[in-house]
């Protein structure tokens, strides 16, 4: 017996989402697709001989086919990638992505959260950086499926997809250290982020097990932002003049320490040696270009829609958190101390 | 008498949005909230003696509190402000934003409208460049109001914030004449969309105006991109040897123009001048700090969403086209030709 033709098969042989073929395919929601589309969909129908079905694919029948991501600050050049590798992997089930911007704020982050389970979607991504477990617990007791990328639950009882810090930190000192450099200072992350602390704490880890002081050497910055990054750096540096090197938490407040050493007239790499974290966009193209620690962020979305996918299907995740490796990018603004 | 207290009232006085508030007085819908925000909303309604009424603010009794945004690249840095800016203008009223991306293709913005109309949103805010004006009449149709943003409809039907881009390219061209340049080419975008083609017509009419050939000194990119834009420059440049300066038709093109002048030995501003277009962020950074036209794309975003807003009270929108002046923003990456 050959297998019925599913609404996948339509969607493919007319070259579009499966979503859209649902729509074009129903009366009542043909109106928001072109009639190109249309004609297009049901010319793909008839030639397949397709006939709705809708536990053909073993789907629940109330399926929106949408999934949604919630992200801390989509004007972090990290989050778009993140944001792209997870929408491509949906596409390519059907699924439509719908991106939700919280700015790191508890109770916008609730709202937005709320939003999105009350539109019913089918799962939901989370990129925000601090949240009470109990909100994850409650989207899961509304039937909705949860994965979490590029942070992770206090009790590991959520899936996720996250770079290991500890190592990319790790590798950042070891650049330096190797280098000849010992007199390393830390631009940290706000605290309250699980990446500002951690990076943080892998920086005292690794300077430790090199034998080198912290001790006055980590400035806090308020947010992981160009300015706050320049006022960290600030402070650090007219505290400690004996620097020759900077640790910054992420690459914008490695940008950020570059326009305020720029502004005191310290050259980077001459005089003090920096490095970023993510390398985010763009980063090879500053003066200099910066040496950082790369993350793959589109794997990282695309690793947690595929995770997500999983769940959905009713599949067993196993393991429940994954950790990406980062990898060092060595480029000019580091070089051995004078 | 006194004014009854509304639910805007109570989500004041608790300090959280007026969705959160909506939502945490509904039992059913109580569980995705935080249960001090709970506790805070519900004393907060107790104090004041409010007690549900849909019709309260004259809103509709089926409002989600939910608009949709449609951008084309979230990659591209001007984007998450110009969403930053509509999110922030929603929020004062009570609306949650979800966004969607959709890669300008055609198809895939069908599909994410289409998703956002499904989940019965309030209201659509447009920036996607290339679409087929049915579809916004479909989406009105539905009873859902929509804006346009970063782009017009053909036919001026749908209201729309847009950048005056032929006041901007002719900001970056007489700089560069008044710096003392007459051989300028032009690294366009792709003329399907309506920034690439009218910043394109724009460069010929200005440099007609100023009496200057224009002839094989235009070269497109497939895409708004760095590498496009580097591919590109390299056949402008190695075609058009006598050139000493660029109008590139965006920061991105720019950036690639950048990269394949010095990996050709070029030096930007001694041997060619170089314009960027919309001030992104981050290109103040690079070496030299890029020359560009800026368009307050944060306050485009909270133009259209106030005009979204506007129109889902019912009001009329008067101008329907507005145009917003952009301002040259001068920095190195120009000077006057050897």
């Amino acid at each position: 017996m050959i297998a019925r033709p599913t609404l996948i098969d339509v969607a493919k042989a007319a070259d579009v989402h499966a979503s859209t073929a649902s729509r074009a395919l129903n009366p009542e929601t043909r109106g928001v697709v072109s009639d190109t589309t249309v004609a297009r969909v049901l010319a793909a129908a008839k030639e397949l001989g397709y006939r709705p079905h809708p536990l053909a694919r073993g789907l629940r029948t109330d399926t929106t086919l949408t999934v949604g991501i919630v992200v801390p600050d989509l004007e972090n050049p990290l989050f778009p990638p993140l944001v792209r590798g997870a929408e491509a992997a949906l596409g390519v089930e059907g699924y439509t992505l719908l991106i939700g911007n919280t700015d790191n704020e508890q109770e916008h982050t609730e709202a937005v959260i709320s939003t999105l389970v009350d539109r019913r979607v089918d799962g939901l991504i989370l990129a925000t950086a601090e949240l009470g477990s109990g909100v994850a617990a409650a989207v899961q007791s509304e039937g909705i499926d949860v994965v979490l990328v590029n942070r992770e639950s206090t009790d590991g009882s959520v899936p996720a997809i996250i770079g290991d810090d500890h190592i990319g930190i790790g590798m950042a000192v070891d650049h330096l250290v190797e280098l000849g450099h010992s007199a390393i200072g830390h631009v940290a992350g706000p605290p309250v982020l699980s990446t500002g602390l951690g990076r943080c704490k892998a920086f005292k880890a690794h300077l430790a097990r090199h034998g080198l002081s912290v001790d006055g050497r980590i400035e806090v910055a308020d947010w992981f932002q160009v300015a706050p990054g320049a006022r960290a750096t600030s402070d650090l540096v007219s505290r400690n003049p004996e620097l020759t090197a900077i640790v910054a938490g992420n690459d914008l407040l490695a940008l950020g320490a570059l326009r305020a050493l720029n502004d005191a007239g310290v050259s980077v790499p001459g005089d003090m040696s920096l490095t970023g974290y993510n390398d985010m966009p763009f980063v090879d193209l500053v003066q200099p270009p910066l040496t950082t620690v790369g993350l793959p962020y589109r794997e990282m979305g695309t690793m947690a829609a595929q995770t997500l996918l999983a769940l959905m299907r009713g599949e067993g995740v196993e393991p429940h958190v994954t950790r990406l490796r980062p990898a060092l990018r060595v480029r000019a603004s580091t070089e051995s101390p004078r």
